[in-house]
């Protein structure tokens, strides 16, 4: 890692952000040393992977010789606001534990770690006869993946995932070390870490403290990681090189032309008026009450949420070279395919297949969307007991998903949890997903009809919750074990609008499975081929919330109001929003920019000039939230917890210009554990080596 | 004032902006009254029309009882300059007289003062015959506006000014008491007062401190003004009413859909490519030296205001409301217009009129544009030189309005400043305007061939600038004084090129007043006059660069990100953008972002949470630089500086979502005059009441 690196980056901003989310068996080390002098060796990177683990929806990262892991406090705050207790609110006032007994175990959080993978492309696609229509292919595959898994769990010991890579033009095992008990350390309060709320999420500069400190332990001892990333000594500056370890959710850049343009003009405007009437309805909900407001609000910022990604995409694909770039390089690629006989054979017809199962996905969309329980929490749990009976008496493979071996625990462990339904917001979700099926699909629609019956949506979601049982987990439970007769026949009002729901519901799935989805994972996986055939692995597969490895430079970028974003914030700049909006005494906007009191008080004490939050070029998307930022030591720099409006274009098409991560920066870790949070010791374990 | 109208305008945020720059002779206040519930009485608008000065170019305000006028740094920072000297930059390192024998006289610098006016349309209609051609109607209006200037100011020994309103529907004669002895008090350094420079201008949240302190004298005392607004000490908030005096520059609200269709489809486009050009040509000229850099900057800064100003505004145009709202409101007068038998016959046509003006201006706008010297000041002179002794024979009102004698005074001391010029930058110029001619008109147009003669437009502005000696104002006092005769047959080779640009300069413009201007003057006016038959005077007038005022709350508002901008910003913010891009050690952005040391050393002191700038909703633009904001009790809060990139729309069609002006705070003038200005004394002054 040669210092000389940085002055070349400093003299290129061209080369300030670079595009790819690359499998750390398949990290392009010479065009990195290339472009930036340095040399990734096997050892830095082996380091960088165990010490990279898995939470639930998000990353985190070892970062002591004792096992203390840092996330983001959004990865972490369902496990925050687990342990709390009435008596003590940690998401708003915030924790340290004072020493290691103080630490809280957080009962079911478990966190993965990437131990070792093996590709298994050939054994997978072994089990495919040539000449398999797409569905059965699909099925056979996810049956071989299912088995490796399974053959393989029990040799190790380790938990084993298949994962498809490049639209199934690879398929993989990774095995996983997971760990059990997981302790809370610290968190700041969410106030800080989440400044600015919805208003400022997506945006740039920011002031956002959005980290949590945990600890893993074994042996009820804390757990001595065998590799961890301790804190820098070294000051970030604009310009350096980062590199970021994480699992990013989902890309969609090998998509075809036809699929990207389907998202442009069709999907990605039929989410957004989905999400803003869903958002007007929970809004009419929320206005009822204090307490509806309450326990609307986590799922309105959700929407709200949905609502700016959805936009920052369409912004991104709406440029005209964006399409441009997709459709040139597809022309590129089918003219190689079309040169080569068989290439031509196996993937030519490839792009024709999947712009007709787009086609059949335009016609499916509205039914396939409004027919189902989205997102109601009774409703949902009202169909999996309709079904669970009936599908546990199948072998495995001819299950739904939800209910194959591999996922049926989940399920009913999601099924029988003991956590609290908010009714009233259960219910009004209701009424809004049965509203949409009326105006969507039509008063004439079979589904319709069955479900409503010529009463109003509301009234059948008033009726359905007046009448039902299903809140209580006992009850749940005592249906599940009651036996399929019993479960057949009960006249819970949930479960009989879930019967009514169930083969509407089948069919379809069955549709778009048949239609779509099995064409995009058998073309998607022929036209990879070909690409590896004619350009090698020389491209990074879509993201699959498994892990992967970006770089980028510390670097600014236009805005849209014609100035640019500084590289660096500081606590300077938290007080300035703060203030400028009235601080905590004025009509702060939803309360967006208050500040707790004992950040008033530590004022005097902190370095306001401590660098705080930093935007960087590094390529990310929702799933990289925690991800540990490391500088070319492999030294912990920052933690990633969002990107801006302006990339999220990236989902589909990487744009260099726009692609801007944003992370919470060590030092406003540290300075904050030593000056507000009354955690010396905690900031110490991290400096030590 | 009622302090009920705060309570209200929070609990109303859609009326926290409101349209209109209303001339002081026609204030709505019954309008205000009914949505602010506070009557604006005559003495409380005689104060604020007789504290408020006009600069060249800008605004400003009598703050103290001692003739102390406050304006922005931008504006004033061209009399700072001229009294800077080789050892003292005070442009750069800021000035504050210690005692009133250190302020500076500022030669030449004059204010003016509106002292009353006269609604003289009646008269000037009455010169023109019914049925008089469009151009000798607007040539006999012009005369009559003449002459009534002429005679007014040897009536009064006031200085007069004809001003058209209402794009003709009006005609008044403005009376100003001009200030000669105008002398610098104190400045901040313009790092301070332009922070950010041309990245941040247009944008918000913004730290500009962009104020300068000038003192007015009368007989070498202290003028002891008719009215001043103090400075207040009652602190602004967020929802707070402000109100704006100053004399916004041109607005173009008043114009036909054909005329705004013509700017958003035509007009713009057309000058960002051309500034975009021209932008590209300084550029390259500024690459060749250091020393060409230092002297381009301000052209390029210039340029990429034009740039950002007219991309917002072409921003505002392209949103469907804006043009839906002009053609209903316009469909909505023509049908009005139709139904009464007097108006059609007098405005029945004009719109089409309008519109057929419009199509000649679309076919001359290239032409017209490219044939003329365009900002190149040598070239410029010489086109003065070859027509002034032709112009100065014939009477006034024959004569090209720059040689009128009206503006006759004016274009002499053009001529003949002794202000230096960079004739490196000026050859460049010239090179660009006629590489312009060259490319956009095509080598077989006559002036094209007449003004190269086959050469290059590089070869032919180098052999002119080796040649030439205008850049020397003796040698221009010489020509002038030398006779006609002489003049007509010099051969500077500046003046030959003037010769050949001159008859089809003189043509064009003819041909731009015949079948352009004047049908907008005459047409907009019978438009106009149509529409207070109608409707009385409930509309303003476009912004003419006289007295208005505006009124809107300090107001957030969305930007384009997705968040929304703090009301206020403050001096924490000043040191988090400067600390954000790295400090002056590090390499900031252009040299933006640093900040003078005097401001670090001073940062320990400063009450680092004062207001700094803030937004608010009053309808301003280009021309209300330097303008007053005062409070309800007609108090200094505030002096407005920009306003923000999203409003610039507001030029052809008001959006009270996007209309944000911005202004520095009363109170970060005090802090700094007190805390790194060494002013306690101005500070003083400025509080007293």
């Amino acid at each position: 890692m040669r210092l000389s690196a940085l002055v070349f980056l400093l003299a290129l901003p061209a080369l300030r952000a670079d595009e790819g989310m690359w499998t750390f068996d398949n990290i392009p080390t010479k065009q990195i040393k290339a472009k930036y002098g340095v040399e990734l060796d096997a050892a830095w990177l082996k380091q960088l992977q165990l010490a990279t683990v898995r939470f639930p929806g998000g990353t985190g990262a070892f970062v002591s010789r004792e096992g203390l892991v840092v996330t983001n406090h959004h990865v972490g705050r369902g496990a925050i606001a687990q342990v709390s207790t009435a008596k003590a609110d940690l998401v708003k006032d915030g924790f340290t534990a004072a020493k290691p007994g103080d630490e809280i175990k957080v009962p079911g959080l478990e966190l993965m770690l990437l131990v070792s993978s093996d590709d298994v492309t050939a054994r997978v696609n072994g089990a495919v006869a040539p000449g398999t229509p797409d569905q059965e292919a699909l099925k056979a595959r996810r049956n071989a993946l299912a088995d490796l898994r399974k053959a393989e769990e029990a040799r190790t010991g380790l938990t084993c995932e298949p994962v498809t890579l490049y639209q199934g033009g690879e398929y993989w095992l990774y095995r996983y070390r997971k760990f059990k008990d997981v302790r809370l350390v610290a968190a700041p309060e969410v106030q800080v870490a989440s400044f600015g709320g919805d208003p400022d999420n997506y945006t740039y500069p920011r002031w956002n403290l959005d980290f949590a400190l945990f600890r893993v332990y074994e042996d009820d001892k804390p757990y001595r990681p065998e590799a961890f990333l301790p804190f820098t000594q070294t000051p970030l500056r604009a310009g350096d090189l980062t590199f970021i370890s994480g699992h990013p959710g989902t890309t969609y850049r090998g998509q075809t032309l036809a699929q990207m343009r389907y998202a442009k003009e069709i999907g990605i405007p039929f989410q957004l008026a989905n999400l803003a009437r869903q958002r007007g309805a929970l809004e009419a909900y929320a206005k009822t009450s204090p307490e509806a407001a309450r326990v609307s609000a986590d799922a309105i910022y959700g929407i709200s949420n949905g609502q700016k990604r959805l936009t920052g995409q369409l912004m991104g694909l709406s440029k005209p070279e964006s399409l441009a770039l997709v459709a040139s390089r597809e022309a590129e690629l089918r003219a190689a395919v079309v040169r080569d006989a068989g290439l031509l054979t196996g993937s030519g017809g490839s792009w024709d297949k999947i712009a007709e199962a787009v086609a059949r996905q335009k016609a499916l969309l509205k039914e396939y969307t409004c027919v189902g329980t989205r997102g109601c929490t009774l409703f949902g749990h009202a169909l999996t007991l309709v079904r669970i009976q009936e599908q546990q008496a199948k072998p495995s493979a001819q299950r739904l998903p939800e209910f194959s071996d591999g996922s049926l625990k989940a399920t009913r462990e999601r099924l029988l949890s003991p956590r609290p339904v908010q009714v009233g917001l259960d219910q009004a979700r209701l009424a809004w997903v049965l509203r949409e099926a009326l105006e969507q699909l039509g008063v004439e629609h079979a589904y319709v009809k069955a479900v409503l019956g010529g009463r109003s949506p509301e009234a059948v979601a008033q009726a359905a919750y007046a009448g039902t049982k299903l809140q209580d987990p006992a009850f749940r439970k005592q249906l599940l074990e009651g036996g399929r007769e019993a479960l057949a026949s009960h006249q819970d009002p949930l479960l009989v609008l879930a019967r009514q729901l169930e083969p509407f519901q089948r069919s379809l799935h069955h549709q778009w499975e048949e239609q779509v989805q099995s064409v995009f994972a058998e073309h998607g996986g022929r036209i990879a081929r070909a690409r590896f055939q004619i350009h090698g692995k020389s491209q990074y597969p879509d993201a699959t919330f498994t892990l992967r490895l970006s770089w980028g430079a510390v670097a600014t970028y236009d805005t849209g109001s014609g100035t640019k974003a500084q590289p660096f914030t500081t606590f300077l700049g938290l007080f300035d929003r703060h203030e400028g909006w009235g601080g905590n005494a004025a009509a702060a906007e939803d309360g967006a920019f208050t500040l707790p009191e004992r950040w008033l008080k530590a004022k005097p004490r902190l370095a306001l000039e401590t660098p705080f939050n930093f935007a960087y070029g590094c390529d990310t998307v929702g799933g990289n939230s925690g991800s540990p930022v490391v500088n070319l030591k492999g030294e912990f720099v920052g933690i990633n917890f969002d990107s801006v409006l302006e990339g999220q274009g990236g989902y589909y098409v990487y744009d260099a210009a726009t692609k801007r991560a944003v992370a919470a920066d060590a030092r406003a870790i540290l300075e904050t554990l030593r000056k507000v949070m009354d955690a010396n010791h905690l900031a110490n374990e991290l400096l030590a080596k």
